[in-house]
């Protein structure tokens, strides 16, 4: 494979040639990459605006992770926080800090990953930043997205006696994670050893090339249902939840043999000898959407399309419980969700 | 000096502590920190949006930059970027990665810079991520402004015949690294010795503690004057006059003797020796404005406070050239400016 190098293009011949084949979808997008700042329009909307950083070592391993997938998985990240508040993303920014290790053809890739996102959520490259790193690779992403008045939905909204539903399945990018660390290992030791990815195609997937759930939060327009709290699931269904009833002031009730896991996902905790539902309840980056939604609209819900109730909120002393297949005994929810900052 | 670890409080518990002390300023905020994203209101507004990524080792030097002031120069150059459009900044976002080398006293410390910068100009904090980081300290900005419909300012709008003005004095911010610089040697060298800034305080706050001109687009508006083209000075006046030039599709002649210059930036040149003009013309960060007015508003344009005439605006086929002091002769302008990719 061809390897220019970046210093052949400089800073703005790079975003020239990284942007270039982005095309304008949006009315909202007055002016994007090429001045001080993009200009939207926003007159009779409300704005959302998310942003994430993404550090290699930390966020991803490029070593078993394609950079053309990492690039869409950037973008969708961001997609997936403008869908968890009922809002459509419409612009993004991205910057990048590359070390010498990285040439144009890399950048490339990347960005062909972020085209592809942008083209499938009607989403504007707006602007962004390239800049040189000391180090690895280093990705800030920013997305605004459109929220109608009075349908934007918050983390906080959640009342005793609504409904929690989530979307998809969960814990599958965790073990497409933990099948890609194995396999790393593998290469490590012998590289004659292909990969043993047969049949788990579905968990690699999964994880690297997630799903923003825009479907769902079309569905729940076309049946004119509003979330009373909403959010995505990226760092595990427990810690969400947590998230969802501390900012609610609630309690709540789910139920282990109501968690939506995929075959797949069974089949790989067992080979790894993991605990299933945990690996369902704190695994990360799964990006599917948990909301509730008042008790009355239970009928209606159970009509959604890939949808799951998977329990109840509940008074706030009554506190954040599992309750378990057969035996229904009642486990606190933990917050064991990834988290970077933790030793 | 009190050290924390982060690992103490993890990642909500850090952003709830460093971001607590920050006070709703706007109406356009509806929702800030503490969602999957921000909600903010723009009705009758352009929205602006930037966003910059500065890394350790490439674009800040921790050994004599204040944490403090990073925070605060962080913000400011956002800012900057929305006054550049004749905007005004609303909401910022601040993400963080960082490794453990860093405290909770000093994320304290930097959002203690970001929140001067956002009380100074009336912006709001509405969001970011925190993150460990492998390496260095990594930080990521976005800032929203707010732009009157038909009054904001592109670098495209530059036509044959318009004064080129700036505001303040360029090439401070140069002297003042090249000054930091130096100390930097001083101290390595022996820790006995002093660094020597008497007298040239000036020059080390024009590099640690930039101002984002918000007085001049204040004035622009006071006087009814909307810049044809307008963009801030971070890559150096040269590098930015090209840009509007090549963008307006038009060429320009600056005077050397109308480039305004600080005499304390003029001694630092002596004392180096170097070229006052070439560090005037290719010196980064100045984060002054450069704009363009249309000839008949020169008498207009020579009210304006702490804003100088330094050329005009030609057709392209007259190239972009700086004519020299005393002699006359013509120099074409080279786009110098600090440019992190290049070898």
């Amino acid at each position: 494979m061809t390897r220019t190098e970046i210093s052949t293009l400089g800073e703005f011949g790079l975003i020239r040639r990284l942007t270039e084949k982005f095309e304008k979808k949006n009315p909202s997008t007055l002016y994007g990459v090429g001045d001080d700042a993009a200009v939207l329009r926003y007159p009779d909307r409300q704005v959302l605006l998310t942003t994430d950083l993404l550090l290699e070592g930390v966020h991803f391993d490029l070593i078993y992770v394609p950079i053309k997938h990492l690039g869409y998985k950037a973008a969708v990240v961001n997609f997936s926080d403008i869908y968890a508040m009922n809002g459509r993303p419409k612009q993004l920014t991205v910057s990048i800090g590359l070390s010498k290790r990285f040439s144009i053809e890399d950048m490339e890739e990347f960005y062909a990953g972020v085209r592809i996102a942008c083209e499938e959520h009607g989403v504007d490259l707006v602007g962004g930043d390239t800049s040189a790193s000391l180090t690895g690779l280093c990705i800030s992403i920013s997305c605004v997205g459109e929220g109608e008045q009075g349908k934007t939905v918050y983390r906080n909204g959640a009342k005793p006696n609504d409904l929690i539903c989530v979307s998809g399945n969960l814990g599958a990018a965790y073990m497409g994670l933990q099948l890609l660390e194995r396999e790393k290992s593998v290469f490590a030791g012998n590289a004659d050893i292909q990969p043993d990815f047969e049949g788990k195609e579905y968990l690699l997937e999964r994880q690297l090339r997630p799903q923003a759930r825009r479907d769902i939060v079309e569905q729940l327009a076309a049946k004119g249902i509003v979330p009373t709290a909403m959010m995505d699931v990226s760092d595990g269904l427990s810690s969400e939840l947590i998230h969802i009833c501390t900012q609610s002031s609630t309690g709540c009730r789910v139920y282990e043999d109501r968690i939506p896991v995929d075959y797949q996902t069974a089949v790989m905790a067992e080979e790894f000898n993991m605990n299933l539902i945990t690996a369902a309840l704190n695994g990360g980056e799964d990006y599917e959407l948990l909301f509730t939604l008042p008790l009355e609209l239970h009928d209606l819900a159970e009509t959604l399309d890939d949808v799951r109730i998977i329990g109840h909120i509940c008074p706030p002393e009554m506190g954040m419980f599992l309750i378990t297949r057969g035996d229904g005994q009642e486990f606190p929810l933990k917050a064991q969700g990834w988290n970077s900052l933790k030793e």
